[in-house]
């Protein structure tokens, strides 16, 4: 990942994520988390994703600003699962960010 | 948000969809998507979560990030729909950051 | 509802989740979840909908089986917090059964 | 299945979605989508519980009656594709309300 591409509070979040592996389960809800598998990590994604649209349906911002805290983490944890690396996401959106550009001039053009 | 907390990629993305507000809806996805309402919003969110869930149990890591990108995406339309600011967030698990790293210091002492 | 239309087991089953709902919540999880409101009604639904999402991609078929029970319990709370009665979604189904039905003849006489 | 236990909707529905694995993709919805494998049968069933989740909180009983029907047709489709029988998740179902009962009536007892 180059520095540009560089969240300091995700990047810190998904390196103490990562650090967990090898934790003792009994120190860290992160380490328990992944001791039981990726599908159980990725269920808990679910839940928090179900409470982020329930709060943003309730039109309620702090409950979206804390359910998207806890979609963030469990998001990264099934990342740590399945061996992706934030940078590998980061490039994506990059990407697509490139061929979004392009795509709305392209649009503007027709217009 | 503090210059510390800034992700580039994140935050440049943010900032196209909230320019999108006032975009003419023809010309772009995410103005027609803001238009139909936060309702609507939420149920992209939780559709693209859904996906992201299935590529982690299908163990899938080129599926995570690119399903990883799009729930992404439709979070920060959510955010962008709610009212709510990526440093928002950012403060939040910052928050958090700091009372994991106090109870994990407590776990450490404790054992 | 019709004779016609009645499930015996999910009947019973709606019956007794409607009879909760003035039951004394420290005797039943039904009373409680129902005390707590139909977002939280709600938000258990979607989580078991996750479960029976990651038993289906898991392709194991005996934990289908549970998590649809777990799914169709968690439903029929949500009909009973938002006032639905079965036979008005019986009803839906069937009509939408004469519908595709005709949608159906109509396909096959066209190829 | 005992006749105990026989939906007549939901029975006709699942033996109408279980014929269609052999029909023609191009004249039925349902045989395309059990075409498309299990993930993409369980995402449209996440979808659905998504639309039945939004539609509970935003408490529209119209539109959970709706949703339901949705999610109860691609909740069939799924045990079409997993080779779950509805007497199966009818008999898991009737189980639990044996147990459960038994619990409630232990609960009576205690207080």
């Amino acid at each position: 990942m180059t520095q540009e591409l560089a969240n300091p509070v995700l990047d810190r979040l998904f390196a103490a994520i990562d650090a967990r592996r090898t934790a003792d389960p009994s120190d860290s809800y992160t380490a328990r988390l992944l001791g039981r598998g990726t599908g159980k990590c990725a269920q808990k994604l679910g839940e928090e994703a179900v409470e982020t649209v329930i709060a943003a349906v309730a039109n309620d911002p702090e409950a979206v600003v804390a359910e998207s805290a806890d979609l963030l983490y469990h998001l990264l944890v099934v990342w740590a699962a399945t061996g992706v690396r934030p940078a590998d996401v980061y490039a994506e959106l990059a990407r697509r960010e490139g061929v979004s550009g392009i795509a709305e001039k392209a649009a503007r053009r027709q217009s």
